[in-house]
């Protein structure tokens, strides 16, 4: 019997540390889009210091992004800690949501680079609509460890699985919202995303297998 | 005798870890092949939608090659649940493995870019000649481990690993498939690698030291 | 009873993990900033020599960085050695020294750009500037773990918490200094950031929960 | 007593799981020096199997480095296997190491790019100098350990010890002639250099602390 339960904790280990690099390594990648100035770049009569400020939406992007993927982070962090057994079906929606998060780094950039032009917009809508895809798929990898507690550690209190099921319905409709907003108005989209990753930080619980 | 097998689970344990964490990075890395789109390169009367759209050949490679990296991922997981032992070859041939792991961003590159002109069936090719390099490496170091059951663990069963060794059989053959395909049309060899790498996500088996 | 302590570890211990993951991409990714010269750029008449001796702020920039991101990767390791439970605000202000040190990418290569250009005080104000607000969260961080031995586990003898607390009281002041210093001179602000980091690393406690 | 050990693993452990993720990363970053063509830097009458055949030089480099890093990796790997302790100069000549490992993309793409110029001599000479320097820094980091057998467990042969200290002395006498070889022949630097590597990835010991 202890046999298995150690077996289940290894299995799910492996997963977990792998989803883990690959939290760490997005994360990390997204100062990359920043692009740095070069002498060379900076035009005539203006300092590097006015061309920096200039970079106010990648900033704002970077910061969008990082805290979005540490809250992603801790949200995975909390699914793991009530999961001990792992199928196939819940392994390749785990592969979904890392394909995702990985490219997060392209409509940060895009939403970065586009954000005062005409198509910001477009570019307002990409970013929040991956977030829709990711709340989306975090839902499912959800329902597929805790329907039927199916993949639950037999430890886990059911009504601690109920509240997380309650919580994770928000994320897309949360998400549609500044998907939404995106085509009304790209820098409000944008400040929504912020402000939710903020409140998810602050407020979200530090599940425990107690 | 208990110390000999926590001894040998620890070997085994830092090649694992070194191992993920290259193919987790590698996986990562592939956003960035993705060129992303400034105002400046938008074309006079398009808008950033059409670019993105454009662009389709970019995402179409890097869902492939994330897909594909997350099910090789998946074999080296099951080859390591059954290796408790390593040598020196196993060793050189998980390096060779990793090597060309880390090079699967720039053939994905390649076809990406060349992909709708006339050297779209030479960018293929390279492609999945790739995989088949790699898939024929999968099947050395699974012979390497388990050749006269020379770096099993004594608990897996014989037809766990004979079942392995006919599964890993089909790899080269069909990867051989996808690069013959390369010469008469680069789209379908691509669209057979994806297909390839979705249906191994979906079947293959999470094999259990049981 | 014991059962609380592991719990409490494993808790630690992947936050741990992840954070680490971040400080080793980062520390890493720092060497992409350094610009590599192809033939074509290397201006008629002189010798690839030249220009890689040319490039001696990017090299001095990136040592500095290096050595930094490391002390910064010891010190998060001596907090982590005494914390032994973590709370919601203590994950988030770890999540702000992690965005931070990500960041420090962007700075390194604006200070290796700028450092010999009429914006050379900008760029290093610039770059002391992040350490600075590194400095302060790293307090903060502290301030939530000890204030009260809140976080610290029950063996560590509180003399150890108290020194470790003046200790980090210094980084600001230090770190505010290198700031000043350059408005006057880049070049020494830069200098002092590299002693600083060289003293730390060289005379730095590798703290125990002896 | 036994407390004591494990506090003593837990301690290298973690050093040990830091650097192995600057190593995997380092290794994976590689690729990305290869420079990806584009159809529009495809030259006129010219095709991609062309322009791929004459970047034989970047990928030999890659070669080259993803094997002598992988040696290094299995050589820190043999280290950490007999030191059990750690202390300030330890850990301050690993960070040495670390930063020079990270360091060996910059002086790859160099010598990638041009190995066929008149500067090819500098490019090999600055690469096998890289590799003098990092091999320098394992013999002190060994030094450090064994002398005395200041940091090695209790349980390690001592004839074991003094096999590896023979075995190190080796490295800095064999990478200064690579060093010297590449003033005179750049090619045939970067041979020796890519056999040495692969030379110590066959033979090179797995050492146990049996």
């Amino acid at each position: 019997m202890s046999t298995v339960v150690e077996e289940e904790e290894k299995e799910t280990g492996r997963v977990e540390a792998f989803s883990d690099g690959v939290f760490a390594i997005a994360i990390t990648l997204l100062v990359l889009e920043i692009p740095v100035t070069h002498p060379d770049t900076v035009p005539h009569g203006k300092h590097l210091a006015d061309v920096v400020l200039q970079q106010g939406p990648n900033f704002a992007a970077y910061l969008v992004s990082f805290v979005t993927i540490l809250v992603m982070w801790l949200n995975h962090h909390s699914i793991f800690q009530m999961v001990r057994r792992i199928d196939r079906l819940f392994l390749v929606l785990n592969g979904f949501l890392l394909l995702l998060v990985t490219f997060i780094n392209y409509p940060t950039a895009l939403v970065a680079n586009f954000i005062a032009t005409d198509d910001e917009r477009f570019a307002a809508a990409f970013y929040a609509g991956t977030f829709v895809i990711i709340a989306v798929i975090y839902n499912l990898l959800w329902w597929r460890a805790a329907g039927g507690m199916r993949l639950i550690g037999k430890r886990v209190p059911a009504e601690q699985v109920a509240r997380m099921t309650r919580q994770y319905q928000f994320g897309p409709i949360l998400y549609l919202l500044t998907f939404a907003l995106a085509f009304v108005n790209a820098w409000a989209s944008l400040a929504l995303n912020g402000a939710l990753a903020l409140y998810f930080a602050f407020t979200g619980q530090i599940e425990r297998t107690a």
